[in-house]
């Protein structure tokens, strides 16, 4: 499957710690960031989802750390949404610096109903936009 | 003014930043929890504030940093609530490690109605215990 | 395997977001906790490593989300450290509210030179420190 | 005095809290990444600090709170470096919302030696560059 989304983060001093480098709690924050850019640019963003009366609960989170990044650094965040599903929905993450892999991650998703927060069926309309988008990120790979 | 409340936190790992110490922003993370504490001893906790139909907004934040802190020290916050007049309140607070001066800091705050967002008094039931507690502290110190 | 370790966290307000619950990356920062907490009952705490010239770096986080978490609720995160060989180990985790499961995590970790963040073999008295304590686990369960 | 500097911030998911709004810890790292951006425009960037042997403590952080803020929202935030003098220099800053102010803070820094952490003056090239970066803004203005 092929990257068709980019989003860039710069290691904010607020980010590192006293070992010198960017936290390791900090990629699950920018991840979350990713994704919220990925929804902007392909399924009217995630307000569009919660004006539909859904949220999106984060089920599950991955991060396998391969460099150490720092201060100042500016990473950028390769994104895909890859199984959209009845209630649940799965991203996949590239992280990298100068194209050179710092960190890979995954994510799980469940649609709720914003109210109850009982599962519920992602729309279709948002389905239909993630698979517009992949498909056309495959075509141009 | 006495301080008759104190509660201690650890400095977290992920707290501290590529200087080596605790980073600033860490501090007004822990004041609120202070906050909190205080209110659990003396007015019924935070969670009778919102069942009361309000909500807490942070006006004013003010810190002074004397010392720095690092990594896994314990601090003790001390912590008084100065002046409870309509829908506003104000907190003071002296950060120490072993007896010694870290930061100092005060916060202002506004009651909210939860739903509208709009000023609203602060209960006499949460006046009347913030006196309580601050007179008592005038009394044994 | 039993779990010989428990250490409680209060969700603090600002580890709380817009959907009312904690945010999921707060999560990565309480395992951090319960961590050292870890190694401050077993192993001589994270700074006797620091003090042999170790630093350990997080190279894998997982957790599994299966409730939601509010604002002041206790949690209690159980942690074991089950597996150290060479420079790596590894710890699970179990966070609990009232004994009901909340989430599921796993993290690996490398031992690193301070100086020069290569990998550097964990220090003996670290390795049986933890082999005493998940045998004293194993035995009183 | 004339503001010449303008940073955005986007605000994200996880500063938000439960009230629904940026939390108010979230601020004062949005003010830092101001200062690093400014310094990034005028001074050489926060690097150029820290390869001359400078790191720079905060010692005073105050922020009024005018109106809450919300995911997702673009925050403008207008910062000036308003006195250089001896060790400390201090910054001041302005957050709006489409021209209208959210926010209001300033902050008080000192320079200290990396490695002692005792206080140092700031190279004359860092007070020469934010003097002429203040003065251009007054000129324009």
């Amino acid at each position: 499957m092929a990257w068709q989304h980019a989003h860039e983060v710069r290691v904010r001093f607020a980010e590192t710690d006293a070992q010198g480098i960017a936290h390791h709690a900090s990629y699950v924050v920018w991840l979350e960031e990713a994704r919220i850019e990925y929804l902007r640019a392909h399924a009217g963003g995630y307000r569009a989802l919660q004006e539909s009366g859904i949220e999106a609960l984060t089920t599950e989170v991955h991060v396998r750390y391969v460099q150490t990044a720092r201060f100042d650094e500016v990473l950028t965040i390769l994104t895909r949404c890859t199984d959209v599903r009845g209630a649940r929905f799965r991203y996949e993450y590239r992280i990298e610096r100068d194209g050179e892999l710092v960190a890979e991650a995954w994510t799980s998703h469940a649609a709720v109903d914003r109210e109850t927060h009982r599962p519920t069926r992602v729309p279709d309309s948002f389905k239909e936009s993630v698979a517009r988008a992949e498909a056309l990120a495959r075509s141009s790979s």
